[in-house]
C-alpha cells in the first residue's frame, strides 16, 4: 500500500477501506507517512467526504492506536459526557454530581484542555485551589469505586492517533470537517472506557458548528460510529446561540455550577442539563420515565445529596471544600466594570459569539497550547434573555486584570446585546435526540 | 498575511490576490510556511480551482523566486521549446539544430531530467560519449554567440519555489493539476530566458494529460501567461496515443533522431517537428509562410547544414562527434529479444502507455529522482501505425540488459499492438495551435 494512491484514490471520490485507513493512521502515528501527506488526504476529506464506514473503521483505528481504559471492573453503568464546546458551557460540572447521586451509576469523565475563549471542564476545576485533575489509572479507578465521581486530564495515552491528526487539522485549515469532528470525538470518548456515553452536539453563533442541519449530520453520525463499534451513545442537540446560563469564565463558572447545585438554576442551565442526564439515564433502563428522573434529580438536589457528592469529589481529588461556601477563596479580579444598559426594553439577543471574542480578549482561554489561562477573568451577564431592562440598569460585568485589550472585550460585549420593545418568547434549547 | 486564513479562503472558493500568493510562494521557499500547509493549499487548488489571474500571478511568484537568465545580449530572437512529455518524444534533439539552421535565431535549451519511462533530452544527449550537460550561464551564452546552439541542464536557481513546490506536489498526489502544471512548465521557461517559445502540449494514453479538452485548457491557460508576462508563447497540441518513432529509449532515440538529421523522416516525427519548428518561426515575422520555412527546413537537411550544426554542437560540449556516424560508440545492450507477430493485418494502435511501462521495467527511465539510468535498454518498434505485418515478422526489439523485469516487459510490447485486417486510416498528430 502507497500513501500517494490513497490520496489519489480519495481525490477520485473513492471511500478508502479499512485497511487502508489503519494504514494511513498507523503509518502517520508511527512516522512513516508525512505530515503533508495527511494534510493532503484530510483537505481530500474534506471536499469529497467520508462516508458511515469509512468514519467508523477511522475512529477504531485511532482507539486502537493507544491504550483504551479497561473501566469494566466498575459495572454496566459508567457514564461519560462530552460537548461540542459553547460559550458558559459549565454543564459538565452540575452533570457529575447528579449523575452520581441518582443511584448505581459511575460518572468517569476524562477531558482535554483544548483551545477557546474559557478554558475546558479541567481548567475550571483548578480554580479551585488544590485540586488535582492528573489522576493515574489505578486512582481514578480506586476513586470512582469509592464514590462514583472522578475527572482526571485525558492523557496521551488515548487515542494517540486523533492527538496527531488533531494537532495537524488545526494549522492546515482543515478542522471543520464532520466526519473528522465526529471520530475525533468518539475516538476518545470511546479510548476512556465508560459505557454510556452522552453527547451534547451544539449548534449557532457560539457553537463550533453554525447550523442546526450540520449538527444533526455530526449527531447522527456520532450515534451510527457508537451503534456499529458497540457503544452506547445518545447525542442531544442544543442550541448555542446564547451564552449558558450568566457566567462565562473559569471561575466564575465554577461559583455559578456550585449555586445550581445549591438549587439556584437559571432556566436555560436547567434544561439542558436535566436533558443530558434524564436522556443518558434512561437510556440505561434503571429509570422508566422521564419524570422519574427528574423528581429524582430535584431530591437530590433539595436534600442535598448532589452538593456532598461534589464536597467528597473536591476533597477526594485534594481541592479546598471550603471553597462551596466561600466563594473569595477562587480570588478575583483587580478590576470590574459594570456596563449599563443605554435604553428601556427587554433582551431579545446576547451574541454568544460576541461574548466569546470577548473572554479571549480577557485571557479566559488558550490561542495556542502552551497559553496561560487567567482562571479569574470572565463576564457576568447580570440580565439574560427575556429580562426587562431599564436605561442604566447594570446588564452585565466585565471581570479583568490586564487593560490591555479591555476596550475590545468591552466593545464585543456591548455589541452583544440587543434589546426589543417587548417580551420576547420562551426559548426552548433542546432541539433533538438522537439515538 | 496567515497562511491557515489563505487555505481557508481557497477552501472557500475565492481566489488568491497577488499579495497572497506572493505570501505563500516566497513563505514556503524560506521556510516561513511548512510543507502540510501548502499540501493542504494544493489539494484545496486540485478542488476549487485557480482562475488565470491567479495562475499568472504563481507563475510571475515563481519566476521572481531566483535567477532569470538574461539573455537579452543575444539579441531578439532567442528560441526555446517544451513538450509536456511523451513516448518516444525526441523532437528536441531535431528541432535545435534544424532552427539553429534557419538563419538569425538562437536555441537556447535549459533542460531537467525529470521522472519518467525515459529520460529526458539531458539524458538521451548524455548517451553521447563525453558530452557535458553542465555549462556554467557564461559559458552557455557564449556557446550560444558562437554557434546559436546550446544545452544545458537545468540549475536550481531558476525558479527555485517551482522546483519546491514540484517536488511536493510528487509525493502528495497533487501533480495532475492544470493551473500548476502551466505555472510550473511557463515560470521555468520565462526564467531560462529565450523571448519565443514553442510549447507543444499533448494529449492520448501516453500523456500526463488524457483528453484533448484539459490539454487544450492548458494550452490555454499557458499561453494566456505568456501574454500577460510579455512573453511570446505558443502551444501546438498534439496527440500522443502512440509512440513517436520507432525507438523508445535514451540513445536508441538519438540515434533515430541523428538519422532524422540525415533526412531518415518517419511521417510522425516529421510532422510534429516541421509543425513545431514553423509555428514558432512564422512568429517571430522572419518568414512569410509555411511552406517558406518548409523549403528552408528541407534544403538545410539536404545540404547537410543541419547536421553540422548538430556536430558543432557536440564538440562545442566535449561530446564525440564520431557517434554521428558510428553508431556503436553509443554501446548496446546484452541482449536483445525480437518480438514477432502473431498474425497476418496491418498495424491499427501501439499503446504508448503500455510500451512506457515497458521501458520503466527495462530500467531506461527514473522512478526516484537519484534512480540510475540505463542509456542503452528501450524498445525499437519494427512497424508502426498503418504498417502491413505478415504473421512471424518481427514487429519490435527489446533492448535489455537485466532479465529482472524483463517478462513484465515483454508483456506490456506484447499488449501495446493491435491489429486489423484492413489498413487504417492516416493519422494527423497536430490537432490545434493555441497563440
Amino acid at each position: 500500500m502507497n500513501i500517494i494512491d490513497l490520496i489519489e484514490k480519495k481525490k477520485q471520490k473513492q471511500s478508502l477501506n479499512q485497511e487502508e485507513i489503519e494504514y494511513f493512521v498507523n503509518g502517520y502515528l508511527n512516522g512513516e507517512i508525512e505530515d503533508y501527506q495527511i494534510s493532503a488526504l484530510l483537505m481530500a476529506i474534506y471536499f469529497v467526504g467520508m462516508d458511515i464506514d469509512e468514519t467508523t473503521y477511522l475512529t477504531k483505528a485511532m482507539v486502537d492506536s493507544g491504550e483504551i481504559l479497561d473501566l469494566s471492573s466498575l459495572g454496566d453503568y459508567v457514564i461519560d459526557k462530552h460537548s461540542s464546546g459553547g460559550v458558559g458551557d459549565k454543564i459538565t460540572m452540575m452533570f457529575m454530581p447528579i449523575v452520581a447521586s441518582l443511584g448505581d451509576f459511575k460518572v468517569a469523565k476524562l477531558s482535554g484542555r483544548g483551545l477557546g475563549h474559557t478554558g475546558g471542564t479541567i481548567d475550571k476545576f483548578e480554580s479551585i485551589p488544590g485540586f488535582n485533575v492528573n489522576l493515574t489509572d489505578d486512582k481514578f479507578l480506586n476513586q470512582l469505586r469509592k464514590i462514583n465521581i472522578a475527572l482526571s486530564s485525558q492523557t496521551k495515552t488515548l487515542a494517540p492517533a486523533d492527538g496527531k491528526i488533531y494537532a495537524l487539522r488545526d494549522v492546515t485549515a482543515t478542522v471543520n470537517i464532520i466526519p473528522l469532528i465526529a471520530s475525533s470525538i468518539v475516538s476518545k470518548k470511546i479510548a476512556s472506557g465508560a459505557n454510556y456515553i452522552v453527547l451534547d452536539v451544539k449548534f449557532g453563533v457560539g457553537a463550533f458548528i453554525q447550523s442546526k442541519k450540520d449538527a444533526t449530520i455530526l449527531a447522527k453520525t456520532m450515534v451510527e460510529i457508537g451503534k456499529r463499534l458497540n457503544k452506547k451513545i445518545i447525542a442531544c442537540i442544543t442550541d448555542m446561540n446564547m451564552p449558558l446560563g450568566h457566567a462565562i469564565g473559569n471561575s466564575l463558572e465554577l461559583i455559578e455550577a456550585i449555586e445550581f447545585l445549591k438549587g439556584n438554576m437559571p432556566n436555560d442551565l436547567k434544561e439542558i442539563t436535566y436533558s443530558l442526564i434524564s436522556t443518558i439515564i434512561l437510556k440505561t433502563g434503571k429509570f422508566k420515565t422521564q419524570t422519574d428522573v427528574i423528581n429524582a434529580i430535584d431530591e437530590s438536589i433539595k436534600s442535598g445529596k448532589v452538593l456532598d457528592i461534589f464536597k467528597t469529589m473536591i476533597n477526594a481529588q485534594n481541592g479546598d471544600c471550603n471553597v462551596l461556601s466561600n466563594y473569595s477563596l477562587f480570588g478575583t479580579t483587580k478590576n470590574q466594570y459594570i456596563i449599563k444598559s443605554n435604553q428601556n426594553g427587554f433582551i431579545r439577543n446576547i451574541d454568544a459569539l460576541k461574548i466569546a471574542k470577548a473572554c479571549k480578549f480577557l485571557g479566559a482561554g488558550r490561542v495556542r497550547k502552551d497559553d496561560k489561562i487567567d482562571l479569574n477573568v470572565g463576564i457576568y451577564l447580570n440580565k439574560h434573555y427575556g429580562d426587562k431592562v431599564n436605561k442604566n440598569e447594570p446588564i452585565a460585568t466585565i471581570y479583568y486584570n490586564n487593560e490591555k485589550n479591555f476596550l475590545e472585550a468591552l466593545q464585543n460585549v456591548n455589541e452583544a446585546f440587543e434589546y426589543s420593545s417587548k417580551m420576547p418568547p420562551t426559548r426552548t434549547l433542546l432541539y433533538k435526540i438522537i439515538e
